[in-house]
This record gives C-alpha cells, sequence and structure tokens, in this order.
C-alpha cells in the first residue's frame, strides 16, 4: 500500500508561520480562532492581505516551519509499514524546492529522495492514500483521500477528515 | 492522454556537459563513438571517475545544459495534443531543484509548474506514456514506454525505442 502525504499544514506548520511572520511585520497577533474557515491572508485587514501572501515568496520561508505535532513520529512508523511518499505542490514557489528538500533532510531523514515528490498536480499521483489539506488536490486523486485539518479548511465538506497526526495513527497504524 | 518527459539525456544534454566538463579538467576530448554502451564515467580512466561522478553535485550544472535538438519543437506540438508533463529523478540533487525550475523556464515556459515532477521513483505516475532514458524507470511505469536513445543505453534491448525528436514526433503527432 502507498500513501502519498501532502507537506504544508500537514508535517510543516506554513498557517502558524504566516500568523508569526505577519506579527512581525505588523506588531498585530492575530488569535487562530478568528481564522477558522478562512486562508491567512483573509484574516487580516485588506491593506495587509498582499504582503501575507509575499510570505511563501520569502528566502528562509519553508526552511524555518516548525513541525506539526506528532506528524514524525507517526511518519515513523506508517514508513514501516507502508510505502510512504512526501508530494508537496512546491513547483509553484522555485525557491521552496531546495528548503523543503533541506528541512525534510532535517525532520524526515527516513524519507529518502527516492520517495519525495515536488510537483504540482497530485492527480497523477498513482498510490492508495492521499493526506491533503487541500479540496483540489484530494478530489481528483484516484484512491483514499484523507483531509487534514487546516484553519483554512475547516468548514470543508465531504472528505474523510483527520484533526491530528493521532486521528492518522488510528486509522492507519 | 498523458505524458510524462524525463529531463536529462531526453530533454538535456547532461551526457554532453560531462564530457565537456572532463575537457575542461584533463584536457582530453573524449569520442562519443567511444562511450557507446557506457555511462560518461565509464569511459575515462578509472583514476578520473570519481571526479566525473561529481559533476552533478557542482553549482550551475543542469543549470547550463545544452537543450537536445528538437525537443522544443515537438514538446510544443505534443502540448497541444496531450497532457504533458516533465517528470526528472531530481530529488537525489538537492542543488539541482531550482536550476531545473530556471532551465524549464527558459526553455520550457509553456509547460507550467503545475505540470512540473522532481521526484524519485517515477512508477507511482499515472498517465498513459514515459518518455526517459532509464530502464529502471520505464520498465515499473505502468503504462507505454518509450526509452529515449542516450551513449549509456544502446545496448539495453526489450524497449520500444526512440533515436531522436523527430522519431517521437513521427510516433505521437
Amino acid at each position: 500500500m502507498t500513501i502519498f502525504v501532502d507537506m504544508d499544514e500537514v508535517l510543516a506548520d506554513t498557517y502558524l508561520a504566516h500568523l508569526e511572520l505577519y506579527e512581525e511585520e505588523f506588531g498585530i497577533a492575530l488569535d487562530l480562532a478568528q481564522c477558522q474557515g478562512k486562508e491567512a491572508w483573509d484574516c487580516v485587514p485588506e491593506e495587509h492581505a498582499a504582503s501575507m501572501k509575499q510570505h511563501a515568496w520569502q528566502v528562509g520561508f519553508f526552511r524555518d516551519l516548525k513541525v506539526i505535532e506528532g506528524s514524525r513520529e507517526v511518519m515513523s512508523e506508517l514508513d514501516k509499514k507502508y510505502e510512504l511518499y512526501i508530494a508537496s505542490a512546491a513547483m509553484q514557489f522555485p525557491n521552496s524546492l531546495k528548503e523543503k528538500s533541506d528541512w525534510l533532510d532535517q525532520y524526515f531523514p527516513f524519507i529518502p529522495w527516492q520517495r519525495r515528490i515536488l510537483c504540482g498536480h497530485k492527480y497523477i499521483l498513482k498510490g492508495d492514500i492521499l493526506i491533503d489539506d487541500r479540496a483540489y488536490n484530494l478530489e481528483n486523486f484516484d484512491g483514499r483521500s484523507l483531509m487534514y485539518t487546516s484553519p483554512h479548511n475547516v468548514n470543508t465538506n465531504g472528505f474523510e477528515r483527520v484533526n491530528n497526526w493521532e486521528e492518522i495513527a488510528n486509522k492507519l497504524l
């Protein structure tokens, strides 16, 4: 059985990084509770949205992301039972490619380069399970789709949902 | 119909770059005729092989590759008829990732980021046709495999072969 796991919002806390950078820039601490159902750039005054959208283009943004709680431990166990891949739609951000590779070397060294995928569309992936936070990746995947909960997708229905890595462990281990 | 096209030795002339760098370093011009059936590092005296194998780790190596003759013209036509992807097993060389993205921006701007894949194993790709120079990629692909001729694979049998981009055009356009 083959599993593909997304990076941003599943292994790496991109959303939190947006809020932290926003606070550094504007001195305004956003509460995650205010952000439910919204993209990070929709939680801020309209005149700040463009700045929020620039974060992903900043050097170091993807290298410095915090690891989502429990992901390393559960991934390490999944790796023993499944053919486990990491699949990130990273090609949109060319500066992120090396940063993502380095980040994986640091936090997920047990996933070798042969099982790392930086791509665009994910419906070209052939396997059994996709864990992702984006409906547009999950809905076209030809297998079991697990939506990993992130502030931006809490109101999205129609997917089997996992709220944290403990729930993934309970379902798949 | 979905087509995946490899980069090195199919779109980008990696083999030629090895020979050119070797000549710069050692002052010895290798003849492609001597290299038939061999990897580039097997065409040189054993004491030079390690140096040859280091090329792919040098900054700029993948950015400076020449485009394989005819590939741009035929890819541009394939793009009108197929869902056309570029799939390179680039994850082995983290420094190559941005260089490959930049190289594609220069020579294949009509393939957007959504249809660019930097990966390891290629048997996780779901599509109809894979054009690649490596038997280990082609033999596990679940579709039509086309072996693009490169000096290193001229003695490999068992695959449908294309010797140049004109032959790809004749088969697929």
